[in-house]
């Protein structure tokens, strides 16, 4: 199995009617700023508000009926874990997530919410993927990994594919594309599918300043390991280091890599409250804080980026727009 | 000049690319606590955050260029404000807007933001008709009604043209469509492009409950006239009676109406925060409201309705997912 634009599209097979086909927005407030035409795929309109179900659900299609019964696991701050449960509720399997204990608490009662069994751990203290792997030889169960695998990359790599298949109904070709980094499955998949249909389009990948692995690592020319107990808002990001099947695509199809501050997350969060009126959460909004901020000259050009997750906690979201209250 | 469904084909051949075709989304959430086939038509996402721009470019089109130079006048709490000094600006016509001095700020300062002179009023103190009228006359500009005009009630009913579209390319024909209802622009619009297009849809009215007058003109069987002093979170709803011309079309075309209180106006903006990913005003919220809280039997139905603005100051926003944090 291998990464292609044969086996996204695949993937958007079995995705045809089961995921949401999330719009490709544009707002006359952000072409106004940035002097760029901007599309924006809005991926918290997406299930359990992420793209994260469409490699989950790509995923467990690949898993037998003997594999099924047995059951899934899988470790994620949350919406990988959400993407998991929902996925797995559909495909009617159980599902064992190992979740940090600081999640945000919408990931965590989402998870809980889609019925499957969470398993709390404490970040630093303890080993997720140690307790994921008893939990598998225990009962059976199949792991799902977050994003170092063909079937969840495929699976993100839809969004890309919907994405060109959009801004070609308006008849705008992207020059420049943004997508949110963590671990480098959205990326990965996203590159592969533009790579496949427009080479002209450059696609960037965006982390936080404090987990800037991949842009340390494109420096690098290899995978460099962060420490990684800097703090960040951007549960959905906290990757230390580039994964191995993700890192071998993002290293030949990325042009390069963007880092945005906590406060340039923030003041991209109360942006999209206020002028989009689209719930993001703060993983979900590094893109387009690096749009707003300028981390590229994109002025006059056709400007896409992903809305990655939308999944944010009531006293998080009211802190970002306190903090930054006219935008 | 009438409202018909050519009429409102003609509006939209106007707004085609001027306007955002905004999407109509699907939510699992939503149909899995309904058991209905939820089909919701995303005006938050319309420029200036409401469905308004609409009417106000269509009515605006219609002025020579002797009017234009002269500009326009509008009154409005804020949503027409701004569709009207959004278009305006669009049209090069100078723009001056009435605004009660309790209106959100959101809508306050976007609508000067958007280069309208904004002259302030006492609500309950001061006649907004009389200081508009002034306004007109000195300066011999031309008086934008929010809702009782013709050319505003075609633009409004492109959302229901374009929500058929939307929901024959998907293969569902709503059952019910839910409309906010303030004087009953948006509804007489929609109601009279639904009407020509499938018979079958029911179509309804939402009210707040303090802001009642269709549902008691409904009943009367012509139109009432309401006190409005008690307050609403509904800005964007405080007509206290229908217009005259959209009475005339909405006695024809609307079954009936339905009434939400505040605090199911505040659990639907924190519902669609947690599970839509849309950020909603109370004005916006009222049709959403009314399908939560079973005002009528949906399940089984394909029930569409129409999330209607999304300006709401983030005080507002942050007291209603406070008080409803676990919807």
């Amino acid at each position: 199995m291998n990464v292609t634009l044969p086996t996204i599209e695949q993937a958007a097979a079995r995705l045809q009617g089961v995921a949401v086909r999330t719009p490709l927005l544009q707002s006359a407030e952000l072409d106004a700023r940035t002097g760029a035409r901007v599309l924006l795929k809005a991926e918290n309109l997406q299930h359990i508000g992420a793209f994260k179900f469409r490699g989950a659900f790509n995923r467990l299609c690949q898993l037998n009926e003997q594999v099924r019964a047995r059951g899934v696991v899988a470790f994620s701050s949350g919406n990988h874990a959400q993407g998991v449960a929902f996925a797995a509720k559909r495909l009617n399997i159980p599902a064992n997530i190992v979740m940090p204990d600081d999640a945000p608490m919408i990931k965590l009662e989402g998870t809980r919410r889609l019925g499957a069994s969470v398993r709390l751990y404490r970040r630093h203290h303890e080993s997720r993927e140690q307790i994921a792997a008893e939990l598998a030889e225990k009962t059976g169960a199949a792991l799902v990994p977050a994003f170092d695998d063909p079937f969840i990359i495929n699976g993100q790599g839809t969004v890309g594919l919907e994405l060109m298949e959009q801004s070609q109904i308006l008849a705008r070709r992207p020059d420049i594309l943004l997508v949110p980094c963590g671990g480098g499955g959205l990326l990965a998949g996203v590159a592969t599918a533009i790579n496949g249909i427009n080479q002209q389009t450059a696609v960037y990948g965006v982390e936080p300043e404090t987990y800037d692995d991949h842009w340390q690592s494109h420096r690098a020319g290899k995978r460099v390991k962060i420490d990684g107990t800097t703090p960040t808002l951007c549960d959905a990001l906290m990757a230390t280091s580039p994964g191995e099947l993700t890192w071998s695509i993002n290293h030949e199809l990325v042009s390069d890599y963007l880092r945005v501050s906590e406060d340039e997350v923030r003041h991209a969060i109360s942006f999209a409250f206020r002028y989009l009126k689209l719930v993001v959460e703060p993983g979900g909004a590094v893109a387009l804080a690096a749009l707003l901020q300028g981390k590229l000259a994109f002025s006059g050009k056709i400007c896409s980026l992903i809305i990655s997750g939308g999944n944010i906690d009531a006293s998080v979201f009211a802190e970002c727009l306190n903090r930054f209250p006219e935008p």
